[in-house]
């Protein structure tokens, strides 16, 4: 159920292409043979991508994503496409929890969260608009990373919102994860938010040795009290463990804002791309795509306009704060998976600030909850510094032990 | 006279930036503030490229060729365009010889091998459809790399031969060839030549310490006839001191064929790509040109695809060569540098052979002629073991000390 596509024949045959590349003594990539899942709303050449929805079933890209060519590159084998939910948007997917099959694996990269945690594939692709790569992750007891924005270019994979869309990784430690961000990580001008500078060096911080005490900032959000009293309890414990490293703010005042602005640019955007879908496929749009589209068009530019200065506030804000800690730690969601039968993929609200200012975050799988389910513990770091995230999150580790 | 475009406030603005970058503790790129000079057919975003022609006088690329984003990502700063003959082909450029101004520097390439010859830039990117990097690095006395078909992309660099361009790269010496060329080196799938396998690491080739005995090859073709007889007691020093380690073989009878394949498939595809500017820029284009094209237009579709079978034959030819030899050892031209009096960029025929079949080429600057100006030394390796060519090479400046 994490698969939407996989061409056996096409992946041995790789498979054995690359067995000859690597016995005619020519040199092998990072990723050399390596199996990864690939989200399936990005662009795999001559296999389909139908973004999850039935309006594309058809649709074979002529090209594979900038991200797929660099993975091939350093010698991936691309296993398959892995089930995303409709659009990368909220409406659950066929995919499952795979620690219990009548939990959700969350979403919209449910695929590739639960083909990592189901142990079918070591590397999986994933992406975030709101929460789509930290929540699943933590609801799949793994790790995942979303790298800063502008630092593994999009193109070729489907666009629902230029200022949020961001890619991230899943892997089962957070090694893996730094060696494919690695890979992923690289200058795309034809991604307006790829920048023409070195990226970060993510496998130089896994192994830089430099392990200073550092300071954390625990951030109080109004989204904090609807917590789970068990995700709440294993933040206690993980504040004690870090004492003095750790100091508390509170952001109550600003979270409302934060959040109606992230969904105005989020709807904005997602009607810019997919708006036309309303008139011509309306009968193939779920509810909430129909939904949110609709809302959409009711956005006024002011209202937009708003929402944007409120995004370049929030970035300042944070590109301040960091100046004083080194990461934030805060939940990856507000507790445990939810079942299949809530029909929901559980709220992003823990992801949706971070996404909106475009910051780095990692999840970590250390907690678990009251039904036996993981709990992720989240670290965000400044823009464009993801190395320092990278150090700070094997800190943590080192700390917990 | 090196340069067709240079914006120095953009020049300084990129610099100032990189500076900010790294005092912001960020990763510095391979190529962390080196100035690069980029030929003229290579796009360049927001800056004029020509390609020699005034046809395409006024022509501003809204994005930066694959190769410029590359080194921009490693940090470079693109110095500027460096001139190049029109279209890339025979009609010599403005520029000089940096050693005698009364000297071609050969072409096409001809402003990035002089750029680098008079020490404007440490690294320049030029490209090869038949013999535009090796024959200008020979005749400025410096260093050239035209890696393997399919290794460096080419998309944003015109296209005048999809089987025969090919990029290159010219410094002063053979680290930095190397260094540039692992920053160039990457998959495109844009690129019908570029391939979803590693690369070669052109840095790991320089600093292998295994130096083992090496067996090179000195072929005869029929154009070795007219090897100035400078070039040639160079060349007999030269297998005097290889001693054992180099082996001749005699290919007069097929240097005809090859040659010829080569103007079949060169002048074919050129037509292809550019021969709409007959119809429509006539007076804009240079006699050469024109001749190239008029003579394309009564090629054969018979004749083209007894040139493909010739060029098939060749790489198969030369595959199982290399599984006995190193490398070849051959005039990276025929002598030194031709008078501008003379009207010539020089002749390519050293060139062509290796052009056709893909491999890779280095000239290395280590003899002189009568006139006192520089002739390089061509050696030629296995196709997509560029790595290995890179070995033979250190080995031999090693033995010429």
């Amino acid at each position: 159920m994490a698969w939407e596509y996989i061409n056996r024949e096409a992946v041995i045959e790789r498979a054995r292409e690359l067995d000859a590349h690597q016995f005619a003594g020519r040199r092998i990539g990072r990723l050399h043979g390596v199996p990864v899942g690939i989200k399936d709303i990005i662009d795999t050449a001559d296999s389909p991508t139908a973004c999850g929805s039935p309006i594309l079933r058809d649709r074979i890209p002529e090209n594979s994503a900038r991200i797929v060519q660099l993975l091939e590159a350093d010698g991936a084998v691309i296993m398959g496409k892995t089930v995303t939910t409709e659009f990368a948007f909220m409406s659950p997917s066929k995919t499952r929890n795979p620690h219990n099959l009548e939990y959700s694996p969350g979403g919209s990269s449910a695929g590739s969260a639960a083909a990592i945690a189901a142990g079918h594939v070591p590397l999986a692709i994933g992406s975030q608009t709101n929460g789509s790569v930290i929540r699943p992750a933590s609801f799949c007891g793994i790790f995942g990373l979303k790298p800063s924005a502008g630092i593994i270019p999009r193109v070729g994979v489907l666009k629902t919102s230029d200022l949020l869309d961001q890619i991230g990784a899943f892997a089962n430690t957070i090694d893996d994860l730094a060696l494919i961000c690695d890979v992923l990580a690289d200058y795309d001008a034809r991604d307006p938010q790829s920048f023409a500078m070195p990226r970060p060096d993510f496998l130089r911080a896994i192994n830089n040795s430099n392990r200073d005490q550092k300071a954390v900032a625990w951030i109080m959000f109004d989204y904090m009290d609807e917590l789970d009293t068990d995700t709440l309890a294993g933040f206690e414990q993980i504040k004690s463990a870090l004492s003095s490293n750790v100091q508390q703010i509170d952001a109550r005042q600003s979270t409302a804002s934060l959040l109606a602005a992230h969904k105005t640019i989020h709807e904005t955007q997602l009607f810019q791309n997919l708006g036309s879908y309303v008139k011509t496929d309306r009968k193939h749009l779920s509810a909430p795509v129909l939904e949110a589209l609709e809302r959409a068009s009711s956005i006024t530019r002011a209202e937009y306009n708003t929402a944007i200065k409120v995004r370049d506030e929030a970035i300042e804000f944070f590109q301040n704060l960091f100046l004083e800690f080194d990461a934030i730690i805060t939940p990856a969601a507000l507790g445990e998976a939810p079942l299949l039968s809530e029909q929901t993929t559980g709220n992003p609200v823990c992801c949706t600030i971070w996404s909106l200012v475009g910051v780095p975050c990692i999840t970590l799988p250390v907690l678990s909850g009251a039904n036996g389910l993981p709990i992720g513990v989240q670290l965000v770091g400044k823009y464009a510094d993801d190395e320092h995230l990278i150090e700070t999150s094997k800190w943590f580790l080192d700390i917990l032990g």
